[in-house]
């Protein structure tokens, strides 16, 4: 119980609407706009910057960094290093979204060389991404999804005792992996899967929470928590799709601490 | 009657959301998000890459390939090039929308050199589009709507006539030309011309059609009245275009046999 | 009163629902979508296009021309200055939104030369923006927010005295800076600043009243009085920031006279 508290996010969402932390995000062009309106919504400060020329200015001013692999390109890919190296630089968090590692050779190059140049504080992708970030060792040999998110769980565990980074497997249950402990989030609702980009949402969400919870796990638990609960609430006034993204705002925006002590289903 | 059975599209809404087609898009910006939403509410698994660096293997995990160019720009049309070559060689669908065909010269000319490059399993424009892509032969002589309609099928003819593509002229009444007939669609509300990128939205969902419907003539009607169908559901309960593009989101996941058949006005 | 006769929006309305002028947008990744269906709501017709090959084209098409420098790069910077050079060539407004202009160098020096290579019919950003765009001899003394609305306003009188543009900083006060007199707009609502990419909506609607109402000072004012008014609408409905944008797009798009009228809060 007492670790429940511990864990409630609570006080972390309290923290992101008074201090209004500025997330910089090198992001996808499909999810742009509704990673922006999640961050204010939760009561963050997004900045949009891609270019070479400036996104170390931006990071100077950013109290964490969220790269997101999602559209990439040559030029967006060189200013992810700029900006991840001058991030390391004063010690901010960085938070990696790996989107489609795996899906081209390009993505998996570029996420592995990037993880590797500057190994993120931390990496938030599907069991795919994670496998294939991870790399030749560990492959699926399952195809039910219990056996994938044990693969990946593995994998996460490889990727964190060799970069350090906490990483974060989601899917029906998010799994934590970093330090001594791994979480395991279950919040969420099947009809998140059906509105792009809220795996987007999620990793941007990590950077808010990361900017004002020291503890990198505790932060990515906390993120992957009220993503859960935001959706769950969206999800029961929704029909669909387009209702569940307008209401997942709404949520985001309104939750308060009694939605979140009782819907919170984190265990570790 | 038979006939209208045989076009109902339904079945192929079931295969969909059954065997969820992956769609790659090369598509502008304005409408990625939506696109994507659209997509994914219709039961397909839309992936949008424009690297160079990784077009071909993202065409070669894809069942259609959907060309927009809303927002083109150098790299991303030598990456459409790349990309249409692959689904060619594969032998999958390749669906172009040549958005503002007609309102600036490098549209027109890079719509034009696409289609000669690699004729487009499907084209789906509106009347100018259409007559823009046809070139010199065909010009509008009259203003009214009727007129620019009768004028466009002819476009679409001799584009159907010299590069084998299926066309679709969408507007009040869309025409799909190809093959020995002509589908006419009347489907769709007047308040769907207030949200952008319904179009665009159109033409992705050609793809997905393409992609579990061998004929890819009906796979263009049966976009276009599901399209038209979806937008209709909508419009009923919206009050403006905001409420529209909500509900044309949830009307199409929840999309019925009973509403398709029920609002079905699709001739040929 | 006769005054407030004249100021009111309402005819500006009517005649863009009307000629639904074309507004040419060279604007950022995160609110192509929003600003295109805001501006269709109201009754105009957008355009997205930035390759150099095609902005001269389209800028000839166009009633009025919007730059917009939230997602700015080096090769979307040529093309603003091409399609800005070509827009006072053919004499049509130019409206620059200098998003965060004093976030970085980039920022801050494009927005300068762009000012000075083409001075803009209208200029819209917050106080920050305009003081950075200012330069040196401006600097906010204060930390309250009154403090720095006067200050902002002493950097927009700086601004139109040296370039002759319209300046419009907005706030939870907007003022119009232009000729002899500076109008001053109360309406809108404080949840719209937790929706991204308004103040884009509001300089993207500066353009389309610009396109119809020859007083660029007059324009700006009806562009920001609908905004608030559109905002205060949606703010009475929503119950957040997902379903008031959603309202937002509904309101513009049914705006009565009676609304505006009631509504209305601008002096000068």
């Amino acid at each position: 119980m007492h670790e429940q508290d511990d864990l409630n996010p609570w006080m972390a969402i309290e923290r992101i609407r008074d201090v209004s932390p500025v997330i910089h995000n090198i992001t996808n062009y499909v999810v742009m706009n509704t990673t922006a309106n999640a961050l204010l919504a939760l009561g963050a400060s997004p900045v949009m910057a891609h270019a070479e020329e400036e996104v170390v200015d931006m990071v100077q001013i950013a109290s964490a960094l969220v790269i997101n692999l999602g559209t990439l390109s040559k030029t967006w890919v060189a200013a992810m290093f700029t900006a991840a190296a001058q991030a390391a630089k004063q010690g901010i968090p960085i938070v990696l979204d790996p989107v489609g590692a795996g899906a081209s050779q390009y993505r998996t190059d570029t996420a592995r060389e990037l993880v590797s140049a500057t190994p993120p504080t931390i990496i938030r992708g599907n069991a795919s991404e994670i496998m294939a970030l991870c790399g030749e060792q560990i492959r699926t040999k399952g195809v039910d999804s219990t056996e994938k998110s044990r693969d990946a769980v593995t994998a996460a565990q490889t990727l964190h005792a060799s970069l350090g980074s906490v990483v974060c497997v989601s899917g029906e249950t998010d799994y934590i992996v970093g330090g001594q402990k791994t979480f395991r989030v279950r919040n969420g609702h099947p009809l998140m899967t059906r509105v792009t980009g809220l795996g987007c949402t999620a990793t941007a969400l990590c950077g808010a929470f990361a900017a004002v919870t020291p503890d990198p796990a505790k932060a990515a638990a906390q993120a992957m928590t009220v993503m859960g609960i935001a959706g769950e609430i969206a999800a029961e006034m929704a029909v669909g799709p387009g209702t569940l993204q307008v209401h997942f705002l709404d949520a985001l925006y309104r939750l308060t601490k009694a939605e979140i002590t009782q819907r919170l289903r984190l265990e570790c």
